[in-house]
Parts: C-alpha cells; sequence; structure tokens
C-alpha cells in the first residue's frame, strides 16, 4: 500500500441529509477527484450531524492532522446552517458580520430582498479569507487550513476553480485503469505479486457487473507515470498468459 | 437539535476507491435508511484507506462509542481486501479459516472452482458470527458489535435482509418532508422558530431546483409521529400566511 502522502486532505461532510441516507453525497467524488489533479491525497472522510460540538471537536481533531480540511455544508441562512459559527469556536475566533461578504451579497440582490436570513450567510470566523461564488452570491470562507464550502453540489462546483491558487500540492496523483474480462479470485494471485513488487504504488481491484457481464476493474495510482506504466506491464502480462480479455486500459 | 441518540451506528467505509473520487459511495444511504426503519440513528460515517493500521485505530475508535458498526468493503479474495485480517488485529483475535465459512464456499462454486483466491474469502477472526450472501455466496461476519459487509452495492443490499433479527433498536425514525415553493431566506426565521418550540425534533432545510424552479425541502425526522405532527401544522401554518405554495406533503 502506498504510503505517499505528502499533501493531504480530510473532507468533512456536514448533514444529517447524508447520515440519515436521504441524500446520496456526490461531493466527496467531486473534491477528490480535483484534489487529486492538485497533488493532494484525501486520507479521510468523516460525515457528522448538524450538532455543534461535534463539528468542532472533529475540526480540531483533523486540522492539525491534514495540510487541508474541506468541510461541506451548513452555510446557507436557516437554524441548521452552523458551520460558520462551529468553526468560529473551534478557532476561538469571534463569530461576527465578514465587511466583505456583506458586501458581495448587498451586491447580488436586488434592494429590498438582503433580508435578515440572507444577511445570516455574511457572518464568519472573524477575519476569514472569502471562498467566491459565481453561481448564488453566498461565498465560503477559509481559516488557516480550512475550507468551507456549501453543501448544494453545482453550486460547490462552481467555487473550486477560484481555489486552485490557494491550494499547494505535491505531484498530481496519476491513476491509470484496466478493465479486465474475469474475476477477482482468478487474478488475485497475480495481483499481489504486482503489488509486492510495486511497492511506493496503490493497487485497487474492483469487480463490476456491466451488460450482464462480469469484470474486474484494476486501479493503479501513483505519482510517478513510469511506475504505472511497469505495474501496467506486468498486469497484461499476466492477463495475456491467463488468456483473459483486456477489455480497457487507459 | 435532537439529540436522543439512544441506539446509534457509526459506518466505516473501507476504501481507496471512494478516497479517490473514483466512485460515489451509495451504501451509506443503503444502511442509514434500512437502520433507521429498525430505530438506530446512523450518527458518524468516515471513509478510510484500505491501511491496516487506520482500519484498526479506527474500528477501535468507534466501536466503544456506538451500540453497532457497520463496515462496508475489503472482504473479497485480492490483495487490497484486508478487513478480515484488521478487524482480527482490533479485538485482537486470531485470523483464521472459519470452518462453516469454507463449507458454504466449497458448496457454492463448482468443483475444482473453489481456488486459493476464494479461499482467502472463508478467512475471518476466530469465532466470528457469519453474515449470509445469497448473491455471491461470501458471507460477512461480525465480530462483538461490528458487522462487517462488501463493497459491491447490490450485495450489500441482499445481505441486509438477514441481519434484520440480529439488530435490537429503538422507535423506529420517522422522516416526513414538506416541499416548499420558496428560497431558505425567507422562511428561515418562521422555521427556526418551529424548531425552538419543538427541540427534540430534527428539522432539516434542503434547497433544490428541479425543472428550472427552485424549493426547499423542509425535513422533520423524530421517533414520534404525534410531534412531527405538531411541527407539519406549525409550518403549513407559516407557508399559508406567506403565500408559500406547498408543493407536496408527505
Amino acid at each position: 500500500m502506498a504510503k505517499n502522502i505528502q499533501v493531504s486532505a480530510t473532507i468533512i461532510i456536514i448533514g444529517n441529509e447524508i447520515l440519515s441516507g436521504r441524500t446520496k453525497d456526490i461531493n466527496t467524488s467531486t473534491i477528490a477527484t480535483w484534489l487529486n489533479k492538485l497533488g493532494v491525497r484525501v486520507q479521510e472522510v468523516r460525515v457528522i450531524p448538524d450538532i455543534e460540538e461535534v463539528i468542532v471537536k472533529t475540526i480540531n481533531e483533523v486540522r492539525k492532522k491534514n495540510t487541508y480540511v474541506f468541510t461541506t455544508g451548513g452555510i446557507g441562512p436557516t437554524h441548521d446552517d452552523i458551520t460558520a459559527v462551529s468553526i468560529s469556536k473551534a478557532f476561538r475566533l469571534k463569530y461576527e458580520i465578514n465587511k466583505e461578504a456583506f458586501k458581495i451579497l448587498e451586491a447580488y440582490y436586488k434592494p429590498g430582498e438582503f433580508n435578515e436570513g440572507r444577511q445570516k450567510m455574511a457572518w464568519t470566523p472573524a477575519n476569514a479569507k472569502l471562498i467566491l461564488n459565481p453561481t448564488s452570491g453566498a461565498p465560503g470562507f477559509i481559516v488557516e487550513n480550512v475550507f468551507c464550502l456549501p453543501g448544494v453540489p453545482s453550486i460547490l462546483r462552481s467555487m473550486l476553480g477560484g481555489l486552485k491558487n490557494k491550494i499547494s500540492g505535491g505531484k498530481p496523483i496519476i491513476s491509470h485503469t484496466i478493465n479486465l474480462r474475469t474475476v477477482e479470485s482468478e487474478i488475485a494471485k497475480s495481483l499481489t505479486l504486482v503489488q509486492d513488487n510495486n511497492k511506493g504504488v496503490e493497487i485497487g481491484s474492483y469487480p463490476f457487473f456491466k451488460a450482464n457481464k462480469l469484470g474486474v476493474a484494476v486501479v493503479i495510482r501513483s505519482v510517478d507515470q513510469s511506475k504505472i506504466d511497469i505495474c501496467n506491464s506486468q498486469i497484461l502480462d499476466f492477463a495475456n498468459q491467463k488468456n483473459i480479455r483486456v477489455i480497457n486500459n487507459e
């Protein structure tokens, strides 16, 4: 198993709607894919409820263990949106009106529409930096290494572009997938050998069932393309020896 | 915020494929929905990598804080399937061939097909109870309050039916959703009042965008139907006063 965790992140999904099963989280996939390209490896995801003391405790636990922490959810105008106040408490900062956020929101809404509910979205931990929101006005914010984003997937996605320059990652993590027409048990031994011969590379094996046929996706991940190439050719070699069809290799 | 956490669970998603963003987790939603009906509240989800020391540490941390722990993933035949050996280490149990699992798998495969890779799936922590797998033979297992399930969603789903009698939950958690044609900021203040008047009930507010129209789903959750009914009528009252259209209420 690769332990090349240089620049790391933890994602905190804040939201009862995920814990209740009502909503399926897709933000992890969006953030993780984006971070991998910037050379940041996600080492953990936690889904936690909208409870202040849980948010405070979780943030203070993970922010020391990671280069970056990303939170999603809880930055809207309603009573269950408690991320900003919780982050303030975690960092022992004042929870106050952020003048820049206030100006952005005031300009975003039509005259008379910047009501009390919406004004709540201008409150952040003191001196938080803002993450601009090109979709719906209300900004996210950054305190030290903690980046707070909204829970609505389309809005979150639109905000990542503006964040790129704030992330100092390592080498991008490259992922290569070989789909084989086989079952895992047929290749388990050979694949173990490839993993043993290539310690620094992360090799995963994932069975799938598509168009009524079984297959296995072998995923090779590393920051080093030449190491991926070596694993790839070793896997193609044993597939060839075993007469296993390579469905695709990309 | 409701703190009526009597019977609780944490779900541990073991899998690099979720952390890399390649795969979106849908098992959390399946398990959480099923547990809610049995009166078990999911208080946390953690997604962790296929690294033995991380699995051992995480399991030992959460199993003491929860009535139940569910893991998904890592119980197949390949080198990256290390859940059973990790759970053995967490509980300081021998990792050994489970005779019952061996018999099940031997009977499941055709003669000559129960190869070395497949035999790995018969290994569990000593004296683990099995979770039968009506889809693909290979069982899950239980050690004390930790239930280990596979990562493939369709197989996982098929195994939950046989587990029902092993879970002693509290009252089922009832969920009621009111969809309103409004935006969150319009109802934030009124909804806060309803939450303040109904402390033991969990009220969530989730904006949505469907068929080019904005709306808000208000979700009320409680073990007590009469408390849900009270919240529901208070929400319908303010919607009526504000001329907000109720899209549906179920």
